[in-house]
């Protein structure tokens, strides 16, 4: 092997091996993500394609932003979706907030374990919406904040507070210490979630699509509730359970 | 043109226009929907087909039902889906009930212009799962339940009554002769959901995911209503909306 392969071979690994965090920026697209960006501020703009008969409507929002008209085509190999509607952005990559940023949100979600982008983007938005609630995934087995799920939570991820933690049992042990209760959803348990009193500080925390809240999780928790299912069924999708969930425990009190 | 010509035109165009509902079979698959099919007896089956070590665990379950082992790619091919979780039926197309079939229930969903299959079968899952609902859906301008909506549903379809019919007005004009509430949800309106009384036999109604209710059906309703929101954002995705709303009008009281 001669000297200059043995320099090929250590730049190609590490080039590949680019820890997602550190791209120069990322593409975002979809109307309510690319408006919901304009306006909270949250990313750097680079760029800004849209087709032709969207340029009137966003180039009166971006303002200071350059915008580019694009084919269709174009903007799908952009986007790397079909679901671009109309509309994509060239922005600096996302940026999450800390453990102790959170620490003034009443309510916070934290995820063991939910893979699926649609499901997190799904979960964001109600979080968000219901609940004004922050959210705390762990760094490895679950998804993180792609440009898939900022189109599925349809921008909320812009809005919301997302902490990326190494470890979600010492998140849990640490909001614990900062006044959070915190009360895990598992359809296996018998206390029906309309019992759980009203806490000022709630960390709700929900399992993975298929293994649920794990026990190392679990023994952390204040409480565990389930939600009350007329239908003998398997359970509801985590998206759907964790709006229901928020709704019970923030939004309706 | 030549005879033989004209009389292939005629063929072929009319086998591609099939309708939907004439098929011979369909193919469902994912562990769920086939677990769910057979215990519902909702399906004729006319063969399971599984990769090899999924053989045990459904062969037991199938009982007298032909059961075949095939090869990954294939199931792939079989099931248009990468998503079957090593199983997919050859079995008789949906069954839909008629509106007289749903007049027993005490709580039904009514979807005007729901047109994504994904969320079609998360709100089938809830509305199964939360208050044993039945589902009407319009002809037209909705998702039907395809093979697709069945694997969102995790197999509620197969436990569940829906109708498919001809016209959502004159359903909704029907359903009201028989004593039931049509509460439409919408963000825009003021009254909030919590306040909407207890009803014996309630019809929750839901606008697809860009258009909401038309005002053609939004007529016919009795009361609308909102969920309450703390997140200065543009509303809850329908199928999470479903959910809540279920919850809040059926489940929890």
């Amino acid at each position: 092997m001669k000297p200059s392969d043995r320099s090929r071979m250590h730049r190609t690994p590490n080039r590949r091996m680019r820890p997602r965090g550190s791209a120069a920026f990322e593409i975002i697209y979809g109307r309510n993500p690319v408006m919901e960006a304009i306006s909270s501020g949250s990313r750097t703009f680079q760029e800004i394609m849209v087709l032709s008969q969207n340029y009137d409507v966003f180039s009166r929002s971006a303002r200071d932003i350059p915008i580019r008209i694009v084919q269709r085509d174009e903007l799908e190999k952009i986007s790397l979706s079909l679901n671009h509607q109309g509309i994509a952005a060239k922005v600096s990559p996302y940026r999450y907030a800390t453990l102790g940023d959170m620490m003034d949100l009443d309510a916070l979600v934290l995820l063991d374990s939910v893979e699926d982008p649609q499901n997190l983007g799904s979960i964001i938005r109600s979080a968000y919406a219901l609940a004004g609630a922050g959210i705390i995934i762990p760094e490895h087995r679950s998804a993180s904040v792609t440009p898939t799920v900022v189109k599925a939570s349809s921008g909320a991820t812009e809005q919301t507070r997302i902490a990326l933690v190494q470890n979600l049992r010492d998140a849990s042990r640490e909001l614990k210490k900062h006044g959070y209760w915190l009360v895990g959803l598992d359809a296996k348990v018998q206390e029906d979630i309309r019992r759980i009193p009203r806490f000022d500080k709630i960390g709700l925390v929900l399992g993975g699509e298929d293994s649920g809240i794990r026990p190392i999780i679990e023994r952390e928790l204040d409480l565990m509730a389930c939600i009350p299912m007329k239908g003998s069924f398997n359970s509801l999708n985590v998206a759907q359970a964790a709006a229901v969930a928020l709704y019970e425990l923030v939004a309706r009190r």
